[in-house]
Parts: C-alpha cells; structure tokens; sequence
C-alpha cells in the first residue's frame, strides 16, 4: 500500500511507493535503452492489463478485446489506491496516511510508435473526449475531492512506457499547489472583483508578445513568469472553473489548439520531453467566479538545481517573450529587432 | 540585468535570466558531449574569470595568478547582480523587480577532474572555510537578507561547468521555500517548546532506522518524508540556526562526514549527479531557538513528472528506511528481512 508521510517541518505530504522499492540498481542513468518485449498497452495484449472502465471501440466488439481506438484502464501499478477511508497513523512525532485514491491510465492509440503532437483531429478529439467522460464519472464518487489529469511525454518526463498515455489521479484531498492557486486566485477576485486568468488573456491579447495561437474558444500564451523555458498555458475563453464543462464545440476547439501547440514544439524544439497537466477547480466546488481551468504543457529543457531547491525561485533562462516568438512564427532564429520589451512600464523604486 | 517576475496567481517570484537568452537549438537533449577547450576555473586561467574575492594560496603569491588550492570569484553569468536598489516596476497588471543580489562561485580544487566525494579531508575542511569565510564577510553588507550555499554535481543535476565548484548566492530577500520552513518550524516550536530538528534528530537516533551515519557533532538521516530516493540530511547535534557560527573542530567532523556519505553515495549509485544546499537562518535573524541549520543532499536518480508537476506531492520510490540501509551497509542487495517496518505504530482511523 502506498504511503502519504508528511515532512513535520514543512508539512509537505510526500508519497512513499512501497510495493515497487527501488533497488540503487534500479536507477538507470543513462538514456533509456531501446525497449523491447511486450507491450501491455498494444492491441491484443488487453489480458495485461487490469480490465478496463472505458473504452471506444468497433460496435459489436466484446470489452477487452482487440478492436479499440482508445482505452482506459486502472494503473497496475498505481501510486494511489481506492480504499474505503484514509487511515491515519502516528510513528512517534511523524504523521502516515494511507495512499487513498483511483489511478487510471488512458492509452490515446492502439499504435504504439504514435505521439500525441502527431495524432489526426479526430483522435485528438477522442482523446478529450475520454478525459471528460472519466471526469465526469470519477466525480461521481463522494470520497474524491480533486482530479488531476496529466501527460508525461518522453523517459526525461517521468513516462515509464513509450506507449502514448496519458493519466488520471483522484484524491480525497485538495493538494497544496492547487490550494495555493486557489487561494491566489481568490485573492485577486475579492481585490479586483475580476477572474485573474480573465485579466491574463485580456492583458496578454493586448499586447500580443506573449500570445502563441489563439482560436475562436482559446488561447496558447508563454505566460508573464514563465518558470521555463518554451512553458505554455492553454485558456479557455470562456470563463469556467471545471474542465468537465467543457462542450462539444470547444473540444472541437480545443483539440485543435493542442495539435498546434505540441506541433510546434514538436517541430521547433525537435520533439522535446514534456509534461502537461490540466489544472481545475476541486470536485466538491459549483461554480468558481475566481476560477478558471486551463491546461500547463511543460517543455524539459532544463534541469532543476540546487538554486531552485534551495529558495524555490526559478531561474529561466528563455524569455517568455522570446519564446512566444519561436513558437508562433516555428522558427528558431532569434528576432532581427531588440527583444521585444514589455509596454506601458512604470517604474517605482523601492 | 535579470530581473523577478511574480506569478499574477501563485504569487510566486521567477528570475528570468534575460542576457543570455537561450534559443530553441540551446537546449541540448543528448548527454552532454565531451567538453573540450579552455577551462576558466584551471590554473593560469585566472583572468578568464573576474577577479578573485577570496583564495587560498601559497603566501608570497599575487591574487589572480597560480598557486592557490581554492579561489573564489564573482559569477560572471550572475542569476542576480550587485545593486544599489530593487527597482519595482509594474507592466499592467504584472510586477517586475530587478535581479539584485551576489553571485559567486567557490573553486574547489585546482585540479580539473577532482570530485567533492574523492577529496582528502584536508581540502574538504578547506572548502568548509571558504564557505564560511564568504558567509561572515556578506553578512556584512545590509542589503542581503538571506545566503544559499549549494552545489550542482553532473549536467543532470545543472552544473554548466565540469570544473568542481560550489555556489553562493546573496539577495535581499528571504525566499519563499526558505520562508515555509522558517514557518513551518516557529510552529512546530510554538506548539512543543521544543526545536523540530533537534526532535528528528531525538527520534531517528531511537530507532536507527533512518541514520546513514553519525559522529560526535553531525548525523546524517535519510528524512522520514524523504522526497526522492536516497535524499539525505546532514545536521549538527548541537543546536544552532546559523551556518556561519560553525566551530574549528566542527569542521573537522563536517568534512568528515561529507566525504563519508558523498563516498558512500559514489560507490552505492555508481557517481549519481547530485544537489546539495546549506539551509541556514537569515541573516538578519539573530540566534533561533526554532530554526537549526543543515545541508540537503539529492541524488538526480528519477524525473519530476506531471502528477508532481500539478499536486506539488513527490512520489518516491524508494522508503528512506530502505535507502538508509543501502547507504548504511554500502551494498545494492536489499535487506534479507522484510522491509524496516516503523516502530511504535499507533493507528487512527480518520
């Protein structure tokens, strides 16, 4: 059974996966062989995999079986795992709690070689489309207080097996970085009365140097305090505090947006490793005037060091700017001007 | 000049590093080649690098030339840079502070190929001194309100250089990370009267479960939320919340359990890269009853993916009873026995 165990300075929740304990041997430094053998997630292999709690597939077709253009399954070897309640335990002046929670896996293709910057608009769609649907169910469930869904691309992002997936996470706490940003963002309403993403686009449409791509329902921006380099935020228009609102046109939408960004970074950053995370209001909230979901693709370019874990600042060394501007005009030769510099500066000084 | 950029939602400070602004081909994702060509940390370089603000060398030598077994000079691509001020400037909605503060590196050996884990205990202690040194000497100056001393060992862990170096950073104001554990300790204090260090110290030298090592002054623990494989803590017995009020014959025993658990971690993960950071009190603080220095040391042995990413939970594989013991016992066979089970269990069903 996985483990929460809380830091007794910090009070950071860390959790401990005890059932698959890595060996120092484990830990493979150098680039990932070439991996061969079985792949669970390939078509005909569905007997490796827990059964699955979604999938779209040829009408006629039993569960389970061959036939399926994406499918979702429990991870085998999940870091939270559905109980019936959180137990809580002390070891002296230490606090456990058990690893409550769903893990699920949403294989995106039955091909394996596939990448998500590559796939047709029709599988993008459907992509999304099982992200909402397993939203929407998993909501259901009364013991879940948050839902994260997230995309690890490339070994250098955490992804454990080359098959295109993506993952879901349910938990019966709010984390505390989405806290932060919930608490930040209701900070700013009760200030300014406005929605602080709202405020985002509209500043960023205005000037324009942070804008990526923009279509009729969203927006693709390198966002003001870019922790790194080529990070991108996809918003909604429209304001709304949960993805699983999320309608039909805009998945029409949104998947294009998708395609264009990771396309983009495809191309000009030569298939980077990346992570991506949908970021939405806590399950157990109705709708959130200060709240407003969107999506972070994170490009790894870069390694954290010791600076950052020592005072949490990031360094970036790509201007978002400058980074909007390699990815909207795909070019990776620098701007023949000045780097673009922010309009409207007012200078105080402290 | 690089300049803060605060998150308009988290509230979080960003240091985006605008002169040497990085283009899409800088980012280089293979294993980094060969590095050939001048080294400007090796002797008879000096004057490739600014001038030295402190060194230790043969008496009767001029500063800036050869001869020295340690130097430190000023970072010529500061992360933040000596000013008179912190402008504050607001670009609409957004918030902007220029990057002021001192950066330095600290040279540790004129030898090019040495490492931290294989020094002899000499030059160890003499690396302890310059740290301190520098630590005294820019507690002087008013406008610095905190310090980081830290190392980045290997690309993967952000060294840029292959020359073995440490980092000091000064600014002038207490980062956020480093606010959280200030924080999270008074309350720890204010609760039990007791420093929350000294009580990890207390339990974990009870159960022994968690110790890699010990010596008169310092331990060392894999922490009990350890939140990657083999993170380990170095901490001083005695109480004491400042770094630069280290002793003589502390210092003694701090280099020798350096080299201890860096050579422990050389021979167990095969020479992983890692981060170590000094975690000390501001330096406006006087003595802290709650707050007790110690250096954090990380082994880059996974990668940070999107569950992370979007909860800000770690997931670690490796329990820090497990990675105490490979460390401890210097083997990569897991123990005979079932896995360190936590003693003094008392069970609460929340």
């Amino acid at each position: 059974m996985p483990e929460f165990r809380k830091d007794p300075v910090i009070g950071r929740w860390v959790i401990i996966a005890k059932e698959r304990a890595k060996r120092p041997t484990d830990f493979v430094r150098q680039p990932a062989p070439e991996r061969t053998g079985m792949c669970p997630f390939c078509p005909g292999n569905e007997d490796k995999t827990p059964k699955e709690v979604l999938a779209y597939r040829e009408s006629g077709k039993p569960p389970n079986s061959k036939g399926w253009w994406l499918r979702v399954v429990p991870n085998k070897y999940p870091a939270l795992r559905v109980e019936d309640d959180l137990h809580r335990s002390g070891d002296g002046m230490y606090d456990i709690m058990q690893g409550t929670g769903a893990h699920e896996v949403i294989i995106e293709s039955p091909e394996h070689g596939a990448s998500f910057a590559m796939y047709d608009q029709r599988q993008t769609e459907e992509i999304l489309w099982a992200y909402r649907d397993r939203a929407v169910e998993l909501k259901k469930d009364a013991r879940f207080r948050y839902m994260l869904l997230f995309k690890n691309h490339g070994p250098q992002a955490g992804a454990s097996l080359d098959h295109p997936h993506s993952q879901l996470i349910a938990m019966p706490i709010v984390p505390k970085r989405v806290k932060e940003e919930l608490d930040g963002a209701e900070r700013y309403f009760r200030f300014k009365e406005r929605c602080v993403f709202c405020d985002i686009l509209r500043q960023d449409l205005l000037s324009m140097d942070r804008v990526i791509d923009e279509n009729e329902e969203f927006i693709a921006i390198a966002p003001f305090a870019s922790r790194f380099p080529f990070e991108t935020w996809v918003l909604p228009k429209k304001h709304e505090a949960h993805f699983d609102k999320i309608e039909k046109h805009q998945i029409v939408l949104l998947a294009q947006m998708m395609r264009t960004i990771l396309g983009k970074m495809h191309r000009v950053l030569d298939d980077p490793p990346y992570n991506f995370m949908i970021h939405t209001a806590p399950t157990t909230e109705g709708p959130l005037v200060h709240y407003h979901w969107h999506i972070e693709i994170i490009p790894k370019l870069t390694h954290t060091a010791g600076f950052e874990w020592g005072t949490g600042f990031y360094v970036n060394p790509t201007p978002p700017e400058q980074a909007a501007y390699y990815l909207r005009e795909e070019t990776t030769e620098a701007a023949g001007t000045e780097e673009p510099s922010p309009s409207n500066i007012v200078t105080l000084t402290a």
